[in-house]
């Protein structure tokens, strides 16, 4: 079975310069892979040389007259903007002709739009944002991180079904352990929605494992696969993360560079140091899914160069394998149905 | 003019064995401090060698019979332990016969008994937590890092006002730049309480800069010097970037010790391995204060060897050498007084 991918072509700081060498990279990798390059025709054309004809019957070109630029205010993309490379991207996904749709450009926009458009599976009350963040083995999949400010138990709880669904795509994984994100392990401690969210996870019938505190985003793969919490917290935790890991470098950068000695020490120990770049390098986690709603979304960072912007159309590929939002739907189905019965 | 310091000598995971070294090496290096050591004065003695009649003058033992468990409950320290080391070195601040107190005990018991028996500052709704996070340059601080799971704008406005005063003191500067830690740093971002409070503090008197992301707590010096969010997000972010340190640390590591050669590397690389390491050792960090009671209490990591109890001892030196506690309760009631004229 082959997958549809829906590209917004003209999305993120670098647009097709990126986002079309990527896909060309995914097309070669991937034989059951088609493509759908969203945006102005003439731009698309240009860059795009004879790849159309090598790709033939699995590239095309979608003309879209307009783009969302990387600062605009939702509202001002969902009014002004019909025609845009990423709304025309989401409609091929709400008109059956795509799978998913990949994109780089704004995050706000891109939410607004997908939510408009696709609509909200029966049963859940708000999309949340899921990715995966590097631990020491592996990583570790976070929701929501930063859809949604304030959430009650329920949305919570809402977020741990539908990301135990990802999880178990992504990773292969039959019963992924699900862990809540709070300031401390011990039954006692927390704010309310969470203490309510422990009450509705524990008699789910997931593989709820309790509390978990900040550190076991990056303990990861040993202890926890799936975190939960609501987008304010989830969003400073990532970008915390995302702080650190910026602050690291530079500081082993300025430690292998103070003088002349540590310079030539660099030298030699360059491909060691390469070696651990690559292990946290950040494009290798690029992509994070809407979910939530009746059709998928892929959110690439804006700033995501060939590589990243590669991973986040692998991602599309794997989730629209395994399914996962029609195995959202139905879980939720089964789940309201069993709470009906109760 | 000199400090008194009533140390906690029992506290943390080991207790005199850390307190009591670390106690003795700030004596030498500062003339003008003095340190009462609370604990079981058999084993302190024991401990203590000929070091009382060294220091004669400036170190003295107060007995107390009791000692609070690391995982003792807040509520069974307060009323079953009255004479704990903890308690009775936080009576010796409150009877005034000490300046502050440092404690390496644990957390929600040292929390609950300093607000027990020193009482909040008038004007002041809640105690908070707040320590520095190292940045790429210099450090940031932040607060509060996990005494208040939920605040109203008023408690992050009062957060802010106390949390200059410490800032002052600690790096000697006039006019802290204060950020309030949002998940985007446009107008309509947040959630209600951090919006209400932005308001208020735009309208302080303080140095205000707006909202700040999570990857400003590493940014660091370069932007902002004092982050203020609730309890629940600051402690998930403190935690979420110890995780990631501990998650570089093991994948550097993992890097140089992948075969004979990368290890030969490292013997190379290590002493500039080291000089990267002392830049991000947590022990330069060790000291948290808990502002907003009548009275000096530094909690240090429960963890922590003699340099970073050290670490935690020098914190209150400074503090209490700028008079933060008596800086902040004028600073409320001129704050207070303001409030009321208008």
């Amino acid at each position: 079975m082959s997958s549809i991918i829906a590209i917004d072509a003209m999305g993120g700081d670098f647009g097709p310069q990126v986002t079309i060498p990527a896909s060309l990279e995914c097309l070669k990798a991937s034989q059951n892979l088609k493509i759908i390059l969203v945006g102005d025709e003439v731009v698309l054309n240009e860059l795009l040389g004879n790849a159309l004809s090598e790709f033939k019957g699995r590239l095309s070109i979608q003309h879209a007259s307009q783009q969302v630029e990387m600062d605009e205010k939702p509202q001002s993309a969902l009014r002004g903007k019909k025609d845009s490379s990423m709304r025309v991207a989401i409609n091929l996904v709400k008109d059956n002709q795509a799978d998913a749709c990949v994109s780089a450009g704004n995050t706000g926009a891109l939410m607004a739009t997908a939510r408009f458009v696709l609509k909200m599976i029966p049963g859940i009350d708000r999309p949340a944002i899921i990715s995966t963040l590097p631990s020491t083995f592996g990583h570790t999949h976070v929701l929501d991180l930063g859809a949604n400010v304030d959430c009650t138990a329920e949305h919570l709880y809402q977020f741990a079904i539908m990301g135990e669904e990802v999880v178990k795509a992504v990773e292969d994984i039959e019963s992924p352990r699900i862990g809540l994100l709070n300031i401390g392990e011990e039954d006692m401690k927390g704010n309310e929605q969470v203490k309510a969210a422990a009450k509705l996870l524990e008699n789910s019938g997931l593989n709820y494992i309790g509390y978990v505190e900040g550190n076991s985003i990056n303990a990861g793969s040993q202890k926890v696969d799936l975190i939960v919490t609501d987008g304010f917290v989830g969003n400073v935790a990532l970008k915390s993360i995302e702080g650190a890991a910026k602050m690291f470098v530079s500081k082993l950068k300025d430690a292998f560079s103070k003088n002349i000695f540590t310079k030539m020490i660099a030298v030699i120990a360059y491909p060691v140091l390469k070696i651990f770049k690559l292990s946290i390098d950040p494009r290798m986690f690029n992509g994070a899914s809407f979910i939530g709603l009746r059709g998928l979304v892929i959110k690439s960072h804006g700033g995501a160069d060939e590589l990243a912007f590669k991973t986040a159309i692998h991602l599309a590929e794997v989730e629209i394998e395994h399914n996962v939002t029609r195995n959202i739907i139905d879980k939720v189905a089964t789940t309201l149905e069993k709470r009906e019965q109760i």
